[in-house]
């Protein structure tokens, strides 16, 4: 058993304040799975063209991320995006998009890859979520990412699909628009009635939050100096907080606290350089010493206030 | 010894989305010392007017908050403050100011208050917190808070009295102001090297975040379904925080961090009903009980991932 990620395999061009990155590994699948292989076993479903090369299979074999179920399609071209991010990094500028290969794809399962542990449905029409889905009923943990343009063109599929998994890992403005509530905890309530067991709610340089029926765990982003190109953080975290929960026998909340954590300390090294660079060339060292921070900066002793200590006068 | 307040005492007629109020009891002091009455003594240095009745003094008698130091002036009236929220509940809208007996505010301390242990020079005029801070040249810890309105126009001014406290108070919109630097973490670096010790930023929904030279401590807000009335949320903060520093002995970096976390209880309470109706009422056990759930909310175990913890295949 291992985990299973279906999404997006691209080539992206990147402009930021701080320079420009013309052609470089991306997409959904590419950022989550070299994420994840730092805990675990990792499957990709996706689709490439011709152009995708040796030097782009190579950075997935080096982090034995199993690509059996990553199509080729030799005549076809790899999907394409472009985008910019100006001063706000918090905001990407769509520039262009060239689905290419990717606007057939049809996700296909090997049957080593129906037998997945864990599986992440990366942001792709809610269709094809939940075709995977399907081929997937024993999935022990299934979790699902979406964005703005599902929510508006497919709401009905999206909604269906949600019903069917486990944990919706979504930004705050996605929980908003989904729910049409502006309340943030009210918007998590009622997507959590609709089936889900729990909702991650990513919010940017202001961390992260886990709800669950009962219960609500909120952590902070890592602090960074300087975000350096903000591509694929949320894919990123996805990555570390499932590929964590996969290394876990028991998924329970204390875990899922745990990989909450991960998924934050994969992100925070995500931004600091372009594409999948910086995380690709990580060691459990600086993973470790960052979970480590994390608790120093989240760390405080329990000790109520008590009317008599108001002994300093 | 104990803990003073410098403020405006006012009266303020608020409209939000869920009802309006046409006078209530409001101004930074009155909001912080009522917050800070939980846990300390504290005296208020302020203004008011011959509209300021028996019914408003109470308020502060009922909280054995000390008086002596606001002045009331007969023939003259209370500072009032119009303000409304839309739907968008983080960002007030001022339809009017009225400063009447402020506007010629001089900050007066008896000898009891000049021997204050703790000190905050609340949201006025930098060169009055100055003078205020000067009175109390022995105080242990002295805070300030500010905004965007004397970073405009008195920047200078606010430099320097930034210079003269141990701790600044803000938001992070107004750290982004102050020093004209957008990525928080830079900004704080800065502030700190103006002298004080700690930086707390206020984040709204998104809690807040404790900086030292040497340490970062974030934590989210309460989750709240509903937001009535955001206003004094601020300074219901402050005065939860330097109340509870101002009932311990140490004023370490782990006093500091549960400040900050009664400081988050006694705001979140502040923002479920007008003005300062909730808090009034208010019991050790509700705030213990809101202490007790931040730490449920932020609690995670600490276990590094070790690659060979991925048995589970």
């Amino acid at each position: 058993m291992s985990l299973l990620v279906v999404g997006s395999v691209a080539f992206d061009a990147v402009e930021t304040p701080f320079g420009k990155c013309e052609k470089m590994l991306g997409g959904s699948a590419s950022h989550f799975s070299i994420s994840a292989s730092y805990f675990t076993d990792v499957r990709v479903v996706g689709v490439v063209g011709g152009d995708f090369g040796d030097d782009d299979a190579i950075v997935f074999a080096t982090h034995a991320i199993d690509t059996t179920d990553l199509e080729k399609i030799p005549d076809g071209k790899t999907f394409r995006w472009f985008g910019r991010y100006d001063y706000d990094l918090n905001v990407a500028h769509t520039l262009d998009t060239q689905l290419n290969v990717f606007a057939d794809f049809k996700p296909k399962l090997s049957d080593r890859s129906k037998q997945s542990r864990l599986v992440f449905l990366g942001n792709i029409q809610p269709d094809l979520q939940r075709e995977v889905r399907e081929q997937v009923p024993n999935a022990e943990l299934v979790a699902l990412d979406t964005m703005n343009l599902w929510i508006e063109n497919t709401r009905e599929s999206l909604l269906r699909t949600i019903k069917g998994v486990g944990v919706v890992i979504i930004n705050d403005a996605e929980a908003r628009q989904l729910t049409e509530i502006p309340n943030l905890i009210k918007a998590a309530r009622t997507i959590l009635s609709w089936g889900p067991k729990a909702l991650i709610v990513k919010r940017g340089e202001y961390g992260a939050a886990l709800f669950t029926s009962d219960s609500y765990f909120a952590i902070p982003a890592y602090p960074l100096e300087s975000v350096f190109d903000p591509t694929g953080a949320g894919d990123t975290f996805a990555g570390g907080f499932m590929g964590y929960l996969s290394s876990q026998e028991k998924l329970d909340e204390a875990a899922m606290r745990r990989a909450m954590i991960f998924g934050s300390v994969m992100a925070s090294f995500n931004v600091e350089e372009f594409g999948t660079a910086r995380v690709r060339r990580l060691t459990h060292a600086e993973i470790n010493e960052r979970f480590s921070a994390f608790k120093r900066m989240t760390h405080f002793d329990e000790i109520p206030f008590e009317r008599v200590a108001q002994a300093v006068k």
